[in-house]
């Protein structure tokens, strides 16, 4: 029986809670969950699967096919390109699909509730937030409560990156042996491999990693491959 | 542009709230959203349908595969078959499908959003609550704070019926003028038209008709038709 349960994205914060949650919860404690929503770049899922695999730990994947059906964002809609800067009518980014992290967190809270786990771990974060406000300290705090209550189940959600700047969660990654599994977590917005280093999130990432001093083992491992 | 969101299952207490909606916010100022999250009976979409339509509201039918994927419960689980009573793990219905709710509102937070559309209604009630945790008050007041916050949004959520009884819904219904719509909802756990009358679901719709002393619609039309 597992403790914790992770939302592994297979990017970059998610990859490294995971490590974050072996230390915590133990080996054999920590099983990881993916949605599959419908993401316009399928190598997130290959990413998370394999990620997973490395850190050997059990890996289910959950189907989300709401947020299709919504449409109208740049994440899960071909017909919407990613932009820059924010939406005039929300002043949030294109990205932005609403409510996404409330989603996902209250699956994985049913997921864990079916297998007895009082502990889920997610890698959202308010410092590099990016304008999502579903990745807020506020926020998570909030959706505890309504999946306590609305459950009635006792239920604790972990964020363990929330208040550490990218250069920060990149020593912590060091500091917990996660960066071999970095080398297959996925960052790029256009869903490259290698990243194409120009997205936001390439940038982000790569800022991360420079300010930290620490060569980012994706990058390295691109690098290494004769062309 | 509506005003306001219903979250319509085509069952009793989400039908009369639509009429509540209407009265509140007026007609033309309402639409309707229902899940398709792979219900064991699908005349609940038929019904929700059926009585948007009575109601001349447009209407929304929105996929959640994800339910189904989760399995282990009667409302979904083919496998699983309804019982009396609680199971003795969680001491809730076999019926109890974790998180239901806080799913549905969020989707709904999610299709308001994208439809500047400031209110939500939804039907749960606490009084017949049946025993689940997500139909209850204190779990709503968590969950509109949740959606707020994680939307960065001004949203609403109104449960007319939060503390009524059935008997007092009832009444409701017929001074909102609903009555000939709830002959076209449906609340069988069975499945049922007409109703297998003997389901819990189905007695606690003949307990509120009869404490209010008005024939109940459904039933009189399945009446009125020859053998």
């Amino acid at each position: 029986m597992n403790t914790a349960l992770l939302v592994l994205s297979g990017g970059q914060d998610s990859t490294t809670c995971l490590y974050w949650a072996l230390d915590r919860f133990g080996a054999g404690n920590v099983a990881t969950v993916t949605f599959d929503y419908g993401q316009r770049h399928r190598i997130e899922l290959d990413c998370a699967a394999r990620v997973a695999a490395l850190a050997g730990v059990p890996h289910t994947v959950l189907p989300i096919d709401t947020f299709a059906a919504l449409g109208g964002n740049a994440l899960t809609d071909a017909a919407v390109a990613v932009q820059p800067g924010v939406e005039a009518h929300t002043q949030l980014p294109n990205t932005f699909v609403p409510g996404r992290n409330l989603i996902f967190l209250t699956f994985a809270a049913a997921l864990a509730y079916q297998r007895a786990i009082h502990h889920l771990v997610t890698g959202v974060t308010q410092t590099d937030y990016s304008g999502y406000p579903d990745c807020r300290e506020a926020t998570l705090r909030a959706l505890e409560q309504a999946i306590r209550l609305g459950m009635d189940y006792d239920l604790t959600v972990h964020a363990p990156l929330m208040f550490k700047s990218k250069a920060e969660s990149v020593k912590l990654a060091r500091d917990l042996g996660a960066l071999p599994a970095l080398a297959y977590s996925h960052t790029c917005y256009n869903g490259q491999q290698p990243p194409c280093g120009v997205c936001p999130a390439c940038e982000l990432r790569a800022k991360g990693f420079a300010e930290a001093g620490i060569p980012d083992p994706l990058v390295e491992r691109f690098r290494n491959v004769a062309p």
